[in-house]
């Protein structure tokens, strides 16, 4: 059985988390082959630490040094989509860290450039997809146990920052360093996670604020109104000002209807008869009857699954499973050209707050490019002043 | 001490419970003074249950009668403000039913004839403003207790209504007869409570879906954007396509959050520090050592009150509340002045859905008209096809 020779590139706080678990012996099928940084001082604590592993300060000799099968990018968000081409290229195995860019014109090129490497393994670090509770409720979804989707409503304000976390780089929640806030740095799992299970939104329309409850150019707070083009519509809400952080989905379909807390709970209603079954059917009477003091079991039946979460387990998973596709070609759960859908709908939630009106996805890619770039100027003269 | 005789203007679903209370004695201080219906089987009805009621066919003459010193409009919504100008032209306490009209231009003509009449009570029947947990949720927020607002969202899907019903009568859920659906006939409570406790939203986006799982012109469902001018933010949305209702009010502010569940409970969650100045002083370390299994109770403590609902105490308090303004002068729970908000608030609704895009309050009465006025007239071309 072959081991995947792992690269590195950028050992900071996820880069740094990843080498633990693989020098833990944490991930079947995978050894840390190189790391890569442009930081002296890692440099200086991977002597230290990872003494026998090959360590660089570019990442392309890293590729050529024939030491690594395949690489992590755990770098600025702008760089994944250059990074995984030239690992490609390399033939040299991707996983690029999410979100798979900044906009969707770069992520394009990686998935194109990928498509002409079928044999090389290309993944994204989506690990909320190997999260128990969310796999199983891809699986409610998929198997139509609540029936065909009409609302989806996420309240997902887990991600509070204070200021200093925001000050702690000058790259940080800026225009040119993330491209954007919340919807690029933190929220990517869940908006990831929504069009997993849910479906991709046709059209948005979006109230963003930026810099609200923070001293930052890009946004921490987005209400969105989703739109998916078949009558199912919904609301994505997520902030970093919220330190009491509200989590919870709430999907209704016709035959049901499923609730997720704290990314732990699911609640499952499933009804005896499908909602349009019953509003054909039911009169006013029936109705009140239910209601008022009548029996629940008549209508639905509940059932409830509880989740622990264990810290890294996601992540190991991630690696592991990219390692199997790369060793025996076991299925990628998350193959990286799904990583283009959330970097889309994370566009078009910025563009329709920019253009004041509803987007339809795909959208603009020029458009959304030129008004990045405007706001990237627009900063670059306040710090000038 | 006076006792109000109150003359019932419609005795269908509501005024025969209005009456019931009070032939009952369950409302102090109100007796029935007269009915007025313009259906033959109610007079029928009435004969046998109130024989000595007297009964009219024509609201003007049980005005005019001498037989009641007040009424309430328990009539189709766009009657509403005729019936309260022509009662308080005629120094008769006016209680309006709920919405105060349909359309603001003529709500507007009500409030500012009743502001002729300072010493003639004129109210709306907004019973929930007396639901205790309500009262509760009004007094946390006017004490500051959560501090300024920056967020609500209310989901409330709990107006489940089957085709029968919109069925039930040629005048239901037509935009002739009505004037709208889950915002004109279910919805006006929680958008009344809305900004009773929350403040009037200054700006709207809405997707309004008609005729989306019922067969019928007005709309059941409703997914709104709320904008309250002063960066505090929310969504409210409804429908009646959901059996499983959900009823998840949810208010953040700088020093805390408060979420009611099923208007049965409150959960308040307040913070020992406002989030302003933990985002000022505090760390990432800091941030993770209470998010990874740290003591909450450093952060915030928690209060649940719960709440019993009891069938028709509300209304029985609005009648109350009503006849004491009368007797002697008790401030009123819902001035009638009020009701003008909500019918704003859902004409605002209805009027970016038209349009597809954000609107202002006040919005354009006239344009709001113009094209109430034109869904009007192709309803009626299809009824003639």
């Amino acid at each position: 059985m072959m081991t995947v020779r792992l690269g590195i590139i950028g050992i900071g706080q996820q880069g740094g988390a990843y080498a633990g678990f693989i020098s833990e012996g944490k991930v079947k099928n995978m050894v840390i082959g190189a790391i890569c940084d442009i930081d002296p001082e890692k440099k200086a604590m991977c002597a230290e630490k990872y003494p026998d592993v090959p360590f660089f300060d570019n990442y392309i000799d890293m590729l050529e040094s024939g030491k690594v099968d395949a690489v992590v990018t755990t770098v600025p968000h702008y760089l994944h989509p250059e990074m995984g081409i030239e690992a490609l290229k390399r033939d040299i195995h991707a996983l690029v860290e999410k979100p798979a860019g900044v906009y969707t014109k770069q992520v394009k090129e990686l998935n194109e450039f990928a498509a002409t490497k079928p044999d090389v393994t290309f993944g994204i670090f989506f690990n909320q997809r190997t999260n128990p509770l969310y796999q199983k409720l891809k699986e409610l979804i998929d198997n139509d146990e609540i029936g065909k989707i009409r609302r989806t409503n996420w309240i997902i304000t887990t991600w509070w920052r204070p200021q200093g976390y925001y000050d702690s780089s000058a790259w940080r929640a800026t225009w040119a360093g993330e491209g954007g806030g919340v919807l690029v740095n933190q929220a990517p799992h869940q908006i990831d996670l929504l069009q997993w299970i849910c479906g991709v939104p046709k059209k948005v329309y979006s109230n963003v604020k930026y810099g609200y409850q923070r001293d930052i150019a890009v946004e921490d707070e987005v209400t969105t109104l989703l739109d998916y083009g078949n009558g199912a519509t919904g609301v994505f809400i997520t902030a970093t000002h919220d330190v009491l952080g509200t989590d919870r989905l709430e999907i209704l379909g016709d035959k049901g209807k499923i609730v997720v807390d704290d990314s732990k709970k699911i609640t499952i209603k499933r009804l005896n008869t499908p909602e349009s079954e019953m509003s054909a059917t039911m009169s006013m009477q029936d109705v009140m009857k239910i209601f008022m003091g009548g029996d629940v079991s008549d209508v639905y039946s509940e059932e409830v699954l509880e989740f622990e979460s264990v810290w890294g387990a996601q992540h190991i998973a991630v690696l592991e499973n990219f390692a199997a596709n790369i060793v025996d070609g076991t299925p990628l759960i998350a193959p990286g050209s799904d990583g283009i859908h959330g970097v889309a709908l994370a566009n078009a939630i910025h563009l329709s707050s920019w253009l004041g009106k509803e987007v339809e996805l795909p959208i603009d890619e020029e458009l959304y490019l030129a008004e990045l770039n405007k706001k990237i100027e627009e900063e670059k003269s306040l710090v000038n002043q």
